[in-house]
């Protein structure tokens, strides 16, 4: 199987970590393809990046579809998710989505604890999303606004592992996701200081990606499809896939 | 008082129209300044083509802004409502949005009337987003997928009436809403023939454009913003708007 | 136009207030007819008392309609508004309800500040009516029950700032309604100093009345009302409404 | 034990048949002590007609509240019922949520049957006040809207069986309230017939007043009441009540 | 009639205690007679414990059904209450349920008070599975995780009467059910020192099975009961229920 | 790695079938260790023999947990799913919850499809259970309640194809699920017939099994599990499990 996993994020170094994240979670079952974008920003964090990140990523999948079993959009707050659904005949999965569905069969209640403030409400909207905000405990960050991305997971690994510990026995989470790709990989080190399960969401997403290709089913020819139309401007790929022309 | 009409849909004769209702409901309060967009699609009408459309919105309205008091974006379904909304210092109001908060503020319970079975999905979308779908009676269309747009008001007119009065008197909606561009301007002329309040959604939501610049308020330096971005490859406009450079 | 500003108080100096702002909001446009409350409660703040003013609303209301184009009931909590509807063939606006409409239209989530922790539970039942709880960031109060209602816009205008701060810092609130007759017209005055738009509730209900009005549409005759039935006991002119037989 | 029977519609002879009721319910527990409305409507059914009801049962309580241990408002729509539970220092029980917290005892889904579709709306109003929405099947009612109240527990009786059984074998009803006044007494008349337990609304209501009665605790006192307030053109015993000068 | 007032909970003691409740509840109108689970657990607090009781109340219920008119389940958590409303042909009532339906009548809010943060989770599942969750104010409690179950009413007395006072006055509660079988009996006693109503659980189910058993109606019979069962291992009166062959 | 399969049904055929999709879903992965209830029922179906039949599951998987990375409740329903995650320290899964959350991976809205309408509100519960109703379009069955359930398979193939597609063009369902372990292995034979993805439950929850107990976290001292508890009566392995002695 090959699974494309397409950053919308313009950080290649980030991409690479979680490709190696994606690529130990598949073993030799799959080759892992990495994307990343090569317009936009180096990091989502808000409903207008999004809303131009989701239009890219819509993009570089329509480029790279060929050979492709299953796509991972490899950005907490899944930008593009559920446009990507109606176009393409394959599965697509987000990481944030990915760790919710994950946690919530690994316990009743689960929090995110990420890096800064700042991405409280993006990350908080996008559980609403998902319907399960009924078993989220919300999300825990360090006080400070303001942080080093690349140096986040060594900066603040500390400050994390209180936090998510203080979800879980002061918020009753059963589970917590490490939200954010610069906390990417950080999750197995510190499980074994957090006293709950603690999940990876570029591990969960792939992980997911995988199960879904694997359980098959009608991707194409779906009734519940929109209409195919026709489009002025876009990248050809993403505007044969608009037509309906593809897969 | 200026209001921009931003249509993200690239039909000129539908933002010619909308323009029309637009300036009748402001009368002499206020300049309506329409666009109509260059590229994407006809007409949108599903996730995947508001995904792109609402980046698209983002950048007209970013070109735009010089001199402009509220912001309208003019299609059903509010393209880029929330992004628009966290990077532009002012009121920016989607159809959909402003018809179902006018709508609940005449009655406990509202329905849309539409012209095409495939714009059920979409719309009740919308109405879910606004938090309102509680008080929503639903999605009613006539059968037939495939109509002609431009001619929709006249070919579906009594089929229109018909199914406003089922809501009514089956689903009891006390407020029925014409939902979709190509309706526009419909409300009005059937009003007398349905049996509840019949809103139309770029009146609706150019009068509510006008009422929200008219309470005022601090939109520049507000606490809840995301923090500015560099981007790479987007309309110079819209990179200063999200580097939070503008207004 | 003519908008009836039903005042289900008492205080005349309340009614005075809010139809110089009412008149403020509506300009030249339309001509505000404020009536205030011959008996009843100085002012509302519980459900028991909002039973009964409501019940004195429908009358002021049904005495009062000639050549009235929409009406707006001038009291935070809305008292006798779902009645009104079904009773009168034209907009019935409450002031709690066109403030939370327009505060979701302008963000995301909404806070209420006031003056007193015993309006608490009112405010929230207010918001929890409209089907919007899920946008709702709560009620913020200084700690003082005891309140001069005449002096408290000067009193606690300090405090008041400095709760509207604090929803919008520390509870994520994107807008601020500043609750209750007493402190109608506060708003513009504190507006620089709050990192958020702040509402005026008279403001909003007066616009929205307009706004309503404006749209038109067939208030008469609609199928959703109950049926008429005679009355014993209650002033004439409300027994005629009851009996639908007016408008 | 004394108990208040407060009909806030103006019908004796709905007062008598559900204080008979009442009676066969307390057996020699407890006095039934009936009152009717002498200003108001003869049968309410709308929400505009509950706002003012809802005022005249207040008074009725306030007048007749010496020697009383607890109070039932006897008209399905539990008119006044919020706010009798403010101002009075006793157990105040209404007939439709008496009902329906009673069928979410004996069941997880209950349906309401009634007489006309004119009480739906007002039905299912009253369902959703209870907040338990989501285990509610629906109103079920025949099809005409015009009907002999005083004969309509005869007349319909046969359609009444039929729609109970549907609510049961088609809409997954476990549980059957006959709504409405008008119906009082039926429910123990067709239960043999129904293939669910079918609850007297009157009987449920009555039985709830008495263990709530029963269970003691302190209603005097209580921290979570309002503030007392003046009042003015009020009946004095209501006045006393809102300013809380009484029990 | 005769109340079965079963206790999945394996410590007679507070049988004993609950049984002398029930009596004090029902006077000379009905007999209690009690059972003590003879294997399971001391007392149950979670999810799993509940699993496995639910099935040993079952057994209790079955081998117990003769001459009986309501089972009251003398556990909070109500293990195994939806099961036996499913076999059994007569009213079956938790306590915890009984006890939030019983509060729901007697005001907007309620809280639970009990004596140790590890019965949190487990009671706050509870009132999340009676649909009410919308109307709770949460669980308070101690800190302490241990505690002397018998000795807790008395040891702890003080604290829960604050415990509930603040639950009132900070969490605004309008009534407090005193959550868990050791508290059985504590309402009344502090009562006139707590500003709310305060329910004993015990005393609310045994009064709720009265009403419901006073209420008729046809529990045998019923459309919405599953299809009878063959079954190897059970105790032979719990198989011959599963075959829906009593009753 | 090892996952146990549980069926808490009697019927070793399923077993056998389940265990056989099982190994076809994990290839060399892992391999499966199927264990069938010996005392309970043939066939889960209600309430309460999912509380029995909960506490069997329980009791399965305490005595055969050596050695074993993952555990699968294999029936619809998923009886004693939440008390497992309680007592064990490693990844359980259900057929139901696993389902469920797939569909909601490959889709908007999902459906569930199966066999007798004796088991609409079986299934329904389950899918409640997880939060995620408000993304379900209902439960859809042929009209017969008997079946052969061995032959439910061949005899009803033709009806489940068009109620699955029905689903999909009528209720806008995105994706499918198959329900019932009588159904075991059917999707991939009607997957080309359907118009969106169909899913077998089954191979969902071992692809989740697998991909829980690949994504690691520590289950063993979780800070948000009940205490342990001494019991008596309980298989000694079910029993050291409650006490926490395991693990």
């Amino acid at each position: 199987m090959r699974l494309l996993l397409v950053n919308p994020n313009m950080t290649v170094a980030m991409t690479e970590r979680m490709a190696a994240i994606a690529r130990a979670t598949v073993g030799d079952r799959a080759e892992i393809v990495p994307l990343t974008a090569t317009r936009g920003f180096p990091y989502i964090a808000s409903r207008a990046e999004a809303q131009i990140a989701g239009g890219i990523a819509l993009e570089m999948i329509a480029e790279n579809l060929d050979g492709i079993d299953a796509v991972v959009i490899a950005a907490f707050g899944d930008p593009g998710l559920m446009g990507a659904r109606e176009l393409f005949d394959l599965p697509v999965v987000g990481m944030a989505e990915a760790a919710v569905m994950s946690a919530a069969m690994m316990g009743e209640r689960f929090s995110i604890v990420t890096f800064s403030p700042l991405m409280t409400r993006w990350y908080a909207d996008c559980v609403a999303a998902t319907g399960l905000g009924g078993r989220f405990t919300g999300v825990c960050t360090p006080a400070a606004r303001e942080v080093d991305v690349a140096r986040v997971r060594s900066d603040l690994r500390d400050d994390l592992v209180a936090l998510a510990n203080r979800a879980v026995t002061e918020q009753g989470a059963d589970v917590v996701i490490l939200g954010g790709a610069p906390l990417a990989g950080l999750a197995p080190e510190i499980a074994a200081e957090v006293q709950a399960p603690v999940i990876d969401p570029i591990a969960a997403a792939t992980a997911q990606a995988m199960t879904l290709a694997g359980l098959g089913g009608r991707f194409a020819g779906r009734a519940c499809k929109p209409a195919g139309k026709s489009a002025i401007g876009l990248a050809p790929a993403l505007a044969r896939a608009i037509a309906m022309e593809v897969r």
